[in-house]
């Protein structure tokens, strides 16, 4: 195991094959349905990562934050939505960017939209953000005489031109099966579709439909005619999009390497050098118990399969707590290396801030390059 | 607010004056138990703030990994345990540092005793790593002969001079009242006692007894004669310590300043840009609902009460949503700040790397300044 002699401390590594194949087959998803794919880059946060969506034509991306959009302004990006409301307090830093490229902002409420009516320096693109039923944040969708007003507000704004419609359907992070993801899809769809017509009833024309979470992008083969797709976490997916069904075991393409450092045979744990601070303490439920990433050996790039019935059962600042089958226990000695697959890559990815690949290459992710 | 004027995106800000005034009171209870006081460095990570300490007469440190040893080092101290297993993988750094400062390094197993023996190139002093009855890891304290042949392996080693036994009584975190910290605490002292006796008749005399937990060393008065306390959350407490009862509310010291970007008023949600990679996931559980942070407004040197019946519900990457009481719920405006108190301050400042005081000065932590 050539690349993982060097490693000494917990450490994200990347299978770039199974990374590249992801963005192939959504970039091929992307262009059955003739939809625009626009990734969102806030998992891997990498402008060598974001490199290899363009030998797939990718040219439209989004963001999750006005310093994101400048560290890949800064890469070479000249499309970028920023999918997350309006921040006034970085109006300087919006207006720098729109300045230099093709900008999209989510709008959903007047007071933002009036703020930005009266400070931007440039034109911009104007997405209003739905809630299709996630009850995060958005217009909720049954509120259509808030979105015709909101569309409204934004003719009369001058810089903000009206591009679409955008939702976040994350209620599929909840369901339970491929028929839940589906489902939530096609209703979140049809919300959206439907305000679009409501919109053209009352006069703006050509309005687009964005949509865009990984369960959905992954498991409905039939895009149903959106405008655009901004799947984000599909690039490495991870343990919670294992669990909803969104990949399998070999597409998952980064995970933790981490030290073994104690073990306890009366209870078949292992403790690793591996904890919050580099997993992030994101959790799922499995079997009855709370679950912080699976567990796998160490191959000669990359991994093997999960160990049946390991998990990572607690985790402290630099501390985890494995709990493995005794078969397993007996194999795994203090010293030894194991590579912990997240329960969610964003997070660990913003928690560890580069990558290692398989042929030994250390790629910096935004935070380590940018802060 | 004028050190509140330029702040643009998640910030965690530094109340000097309440974290000066907890350093105090915990140096002053350990003079008054006659302890040492080794304060852990894992939760402000922090130069600038670790001078604090040395006004107090501090000259001995602990840190959670072979790196902040690395950096602490670097900025003068030179008496440093790494409260964590030895880490194998990290010999020639620990040989590093061992020949440049007071280095006490901790063991648990005789694996890792026998790769140190072999490995270090300087004197070390070794801790022995007892599980008080947290069951993280560590030598369970009933295992008398394995603590004595550990002890024996010590003596064998050449490099590595028994000093003492240690623990971290994490149990105390899920402690209901101050009743069940105490109780906890003696019994946990009482164990490491009995076992440094037991070592004693076995002709390792001297054997010290250093003990840790913020809960435990902020609500025990008397100490039991223990040889040193090594707490480090009570240099800013969070909300799980004033859930816990460690402290009061105006004795948290850190808070992560976040912008209001959008309000659902059919649910009194506000949703602030400040979400996992900000806050970290640490979550508590309060009135039958999971809290990632209570919620304040800020003033002039700081920030105020916590508003009654408001808290941070769910955290996505960037996202926060807060819950609030209808009155405050209309006080705030989208493009105002709020002050989230974070559930886990060590994990928040992992997250966002400095720290803004209310004098407007910037101060770097160990993983902005060092990765």
């Amino acid at each position: 195991m050539p690349f993982y002699s060097d490693i000494q401390k917990p450490t994200l590594i990347l299978n770039e094959a199974r990374c590249r194949a992801n963005i192939a087959r959504m970039a091929e998803k992307a262009r059955r349905n003739t939809v625009r794919f626009r990734p969102h880059f806030k998992t891997h946060q990498c402008a060598a990562i974001g490199d290899w969506f363009r030998e797939w034509g990718v040219t439209a991306i989004t963001v999750s934050s006005v310093d994101m959009a400048s560290y890949f302004a800064g890469h070479g990006w000249r499309d970028i939505t920023i999918a997350f409301s309006l921040n006034w307090r970085q109006i300087e830093a919006i207006n720098d960017l729109a300045g230099q490229i093709h900008l999209g902002l989510l709008f959903e409420s007047p007071e933002s939209l009036a703020y930005a009516g009266a400070h931007l320096t440039h034109p911009v693109d104007g997405w209003i953000k739905i809630d299709s039923g996630a009850h995060r944040t958005g217009i909720p969708f049954q509120n259509t005489e808030e979105v015709i007003a909101l569309a409204g507000a934004m003719a009369q704004s001058g810089r903000i031109r009206l591009k679409g419609l955008l939702t976040h359907a994350g209620n599929t992070y909840h369901a339970s099966d491929r028929q839940a993801v589906v489902s939530i899809y096609q209703e979140s769809v049809a919300h959206l579709k439907n305000l679009a017509g409501n919109l053209e009833q009352a006069g703006y024309m050509g309005v687009e439909v964005s949509v865009g979470d990984t369960p959905s992008c992954s498991l409905v083969d039939d895009l149903l005619g959106v405008d655009e797709i901004r799947p984000g976490n599909f690039v490495f997916f991870d343990a919670m999009q294992w669990q909803i069904g969104s990949c399998t075991e070999e597409e998952i393409a980064v995970g933790v390497v981490c030290p073994v450092v104690a073990h306890h045979a009366e209870r078949n744990e292992i403790v690793i050098y591996g904890g919050a601070i580099h997993l992030s303490k994101e959790m799922i439920s499995m079997d009855g118990h709370s679950c912080f990433g699976l567990v796998a050996y160490p191959t000669q790039d990359g991994w093997g399969k999960f160990l049946p019935g390991a998990y990572v059962s607690s985790l402290s600042q630099e501390h985890g707590l494995l709990k493995v089958a005794q078969e397993d226990f007996h194999r795994i000695q203090i010293g030894d290396l194991l590579v912990v697959i997240p329960v969610h890559s964003c997070l660990a990815v913003a928690c560890l801030q580069y990558y290692v690949t398989s042929k030994g290459t250390t790629l910096n992710s935004f935070r380590s390059d940018y802060s």
